[in-house]
C-alpha cells in the first residue's frame, strides 16, 4: 500500500516570513527515501482554530500526518491539544518527563524549571513517545483510524535529531519498501547537453530512474531504485550509475560526494600533497569551503586573499613589473599567483583565482566575467582562462571557485585540465 | 478592511524535498510589510487535481491567494490553465509576448524559441501583465469574486524581481495601511537579559511594537509600526529606536544593518582606515563575509588563512619561538597574527582570529570554544580572550568571527573594547 503524507508546520514566525521552512524539505528528503509520498506541504500559525481546519484537512487526504512545532512551554504552544482534540485523544502527564525537563534544566542552565514547562509532559494516551536529548520537548506518534499523527519539534536542530532518532525507523515499519539514490556529480558541461547524450537511456527506464538536477555549471545526476531492500536497490544502482559515468566521462568528479572540494580534498589525501590557495575576487570562499570539511588540515596549510593589487605582489611576491605590464587579472598574474603561495607556505600544490566579479570592470578596463585560474605542482604551472560572462556577482564567484576546484581534481586525478 | 493572504506555491520539487520553499518566506515578508495577514502557505505538485484543490480551500478562507511556480513552457506546467478553470476564466493568447519572448531567446541563448514557449504567452483574460524582464514566462494578476489571484514564476529570483516590479505595486493598491519596521542589531548580550531590560517598555507599546529575534549571541530587537503613510510610521518609530538604543547602550552595532561586518566596513570609511585580516580557525569566513559587501575594497587589502601554524610563521611573520612558547591558540599568538598582517599588507587595522572550533581539542589540549581575537591599530594592540564553551564547529566559527568584527566595530567607534 502507497502511503501519501501530508507535513503541518505550526508558526506564526513562518507566515511573518522570519524564517524558511526548512524543516519540510528535510522531512520531505527523509520520507521520500523511505518510499512515501509526499502530496502536501501546510504552513500555519500558532491558531487554534486554523490549527485545528489544517489537521482535519489533512486526515481526509492523507494517511500519514507530520507536524512541526507547537511544542513549547508558553500559551501560544497548542500542536499537541489541538490535535488530541481532533483525534478524541486524551493528554497524560507523565512525571518521569517532568523530572528529566527539571534534570535538564539544572544540568544545562543552573536554572529552576520555570512550572510552564510541565506542559511538555504531557502526551496522548497510548502514544509512543519520541526522546528529545538536545531540548526539553518529547515528540510523539499514535495511530487513529488508519492515520497515522507524528508531532516533532519546530527547532531545526531537535527537529533533524528527532527525525534521525525516532521518526524515521517509527516510518520505517510503516514502509514495505526502500528507496535508495546516487547522486552522480559533474562539473563543466550544461544541463541540455547532458540531456542529449542520456536522453534515449533515461528514457528507457522505470526503476531505476535517471533525473538531472542543475545549478550554475554543475549538473547533479541522480539515479534512483526502488526496492525491498538497501542491498537489492544498490545492487540495482551499481550498474547504471557505472554506465553513465563512463558515458558522461571526465566531467564526472565524484558519485555522493558533497562538491568539488571535497573531491579535490579526497585527491590530495591519496596523493599524500597539501595545498595553499591564493584568491583575489572570490575574497575567501575557496579557503571557506576547504575549512568547512572536518580534517582538512591533513592536506590544507592555508592562503592568502590578495584582495587589493599591492597584497599580490607584498604578500605573494607576484613581481610588480609583471603586475604592471600585464594587470592584476591576467594569466601571468594567475600563474605568479599560485607558484607564490608555494613558495610563502611551503605547499607542494597552490591554487590561484583572479578576476572581475562585477559590477563594474576593472580598472584597466577588464570585463566582469573575465577569470583566470591557476594551478601550480611539482610538475608544473597551469591555466585556464575564463570568459564566465556577465553574471550576478555571487554567481561569478561561486562558479569561479569551482573552476578552481575542477583544474586541481583533473591534475589530481591525471585528467585532461582543460574542460 | 483586513487582507487574508494565502502562499500556494506549486512544484513537485519541492515536495521531493530538493528545496527549500523560499519564495513564500520572502513573499510573507513583503506582504507582511504591507500589513497584509497570511494566514496560510500551501505547498502543492505538478498536478492539476490537487492544484485545483488547493486553489478551490484557498478561495473559500483568503482574499488574496498568490502562486509561485508552474508558468514554464513544459507539459507539467498546469498554474494558469487550473486557476483560470477554478475561476471561470479563459485564456487568451498575446501575440507581443510570443515575439518578446522570441527576441529573448535569440539575444541571450542565441537559439530560436522551442515551440512549447508560446504556452507561456497565454494569460488571463483582462488580466493584469507582469512583465519578467529576467525570465521567459510573464505572471498576471486578476480579481474575481472579491478575490485577487497573483501568478508569479517559481525560480526565485524571477519571482523576487516580479514581486518588487509589479506585484508589490498592485497590492500596495489593496491596501489601506502601511507596516514599517527598524531592526535595532546588537551583539554581545543574550535575549533574556535584553528582554529584562525592556519588558516594561515592551509590554506597555502596542504601536509601534518591540520584537526580539535571537541567533547565537546576536539579538535582533525589531520596531514595528503600523500607519496609513510610510512617513506617519516612520516618524512613530524614531523616538522608540533612540530610546531602545540609549536604554541598551554599546551592544548596540547599528539600525537597519545587515550584519557585524557591515558595520565594521562602515567605520573604516568614516576613518579613512583600511582593513587585512589573519584568521585560522575562521578558515576565510572573516575574508568571505567582507567581500561580499559591494564597493568593499575601498578599506579591505586582503588577509591571510594561516590554517597551519608554520603559515603563521612563514607568512604572518609570527616569531616561531613565541609560537613555541605559547602555543598557536593564545593570546601572544593572536597580537602577532594582527601586527604581522598589518606589516605584511601595509595596512593600518589588522583583525586576527586563533581558537580551537573542534569538534577536537588542539595538540596541546586546548579546549574547544577557546578562541582569541587581536586588533592592531595605530593606537595600539588589544585582545578579546574567550571561552565559547563546547558548541557545534560552525557555530563556533561564526561566533568567533562576529567577536572579530565586534572588537573592530568597537575600537571603530572610540567604544569600549570589552563586553
Amino acid at each position: 500500500m502507497s502511503h501519501i503524507a501530508e507535513i503541518i508546520a505550526v508558526g506564526t514566525e513562518l507566515l511573518l516570513g522570519n524564517i524558511a521552512n526548512t524543516n519540510a524539505q528535510e522531512l520531505s528528503q527523509a520520507l521520500s527515501a523511505l518510499g512515501i509520498n509526499v502530496y502536501w506541504h501546510t504552513v500555519v500559525g500558532d491558531n487554534a482554530g486554523r490549527l485545528r481546519e489544517a489537521v482535519e484537512q489533512a486526515r481526509r487526504r492523507a494517511d500519514i500526518i507530520i507536524t512541526t512545532g507547537g511544542l513549547g512551554p508558553t500559551y501560544d504552544d497548542l500542536t499537541k491539544q489541538t490535535i488530541c482534540r481532533a483525534f478524541g485523544r486524551e493528554l497524560v502527564l507523565h512525571p518521569e518527563i517532568v523530572a528529566q525537563i527539571r534534570a535538564r534544566y539544572e544540568r544545562n542552565l543552573h536554572a529552576p524549571m520555570p512550572e510552564n514547562n510541565i506542559r511538555q509532559a504531557e502526551l496522548p494516551v497510548d502514544c509512543v513517545i519520541f526522546g528529545n536529548p538536545v531540548g526539553t520537548a518529547p515528540g510523539c506518534a499514535f495511530e487513529e483510524d488508519g492515520v497515522h499523527v507524528l508531532m516533532l519539534p519546530g527547532p531545526p536542530f531537535e527537529m533533524r535529531t528527532m527525525l534521525e532518532g525516532y521518526a524515521i525507523p517509527y516510518l520505517r515499519r510503516l514502509s514495505q519498501e526502500v528507496i535508495v539514490s546516487r547522486d552522480i556529480m559533474t562539473f563543466g558541461m550544461g544541463e541540455s547537453r547532458i540531456e542529449e547524450l542520456l536522453r534515449d537511456k533515461m528514457e528507457r527506464m522505470s526503476n531505476p530512474t535517471l533525473a538531472t538536477y542543475a545549478k550554475p555549471s554543475e549538473v547533479r545526476l541522480r539515479a534512483t531504485a526502488k526496492a525491498e531492500s538497501v542491498q537489492a536497490a544498490e545492487a540495482m544502482l551499481s550498474p547504471v550509475v557505472s554506465e553513465v559515468a563512463a558515458a558522461l566521462g571526465d566531467i564526472v568528479y565524484g558519485v555522493d560526494v558533497k562538491g568539488l572540494e571535497y573531491a579535490c580534498v579526497s585527491g590530495l589525501r591519496a596523493r599524500g600533497l597539501t595545498l595553499a590557495t591564493a584568491e583575489s575576487c572570490t575574497g575567501g570562499q575557496l579557503a571557506a569551503r576547504l575549512t568547512a570539511i572536518p580534517g582538512v588540515s591533513a592536506v590544507y596549510r592555508g592562503g592568502v586573499v590578495s584582495y587589493w593589487t599591492q597584497v599580490k605582489a607584498d604578500v605573494l611576491g607576484v613581481d610588480a613589473g609583471l603586475l604592471d605590464a600585464h594587470g592584476a587579472v591576467s594569466e601571468p598574474t594567475a600563474r605568479a599567483m599560485a607558484e607564490g603561495v608555494c613558495k610563502v607556505t611551503g605547499a607542494p600544490v597552490g591554487v590561484s583565482v583572479t578576476g572581475v566579479a562585477g559590477p563594474d570592470r576593472d580598472e584597466r578596463g577588464v570585463e566582469v566575467g573575465t577569470v583566470y585560474v591557476g594551478l601550480a605542482t611539482p610538475e608544473g604551472t597551469f591555466c585556464r582562462a575564463l570568459d564566465l560572462g556577465r553574471r550576478r556577482r555571487d554567481i561569478l564567484q561561486n562558479l569561479a571557485a569551482n573552476h578552481a576546484f575542477d583544474l586541481l581534481r583533473r591534475w589530481l586525478n591525471g585528467l585532461p585540465l582543460s574542460i
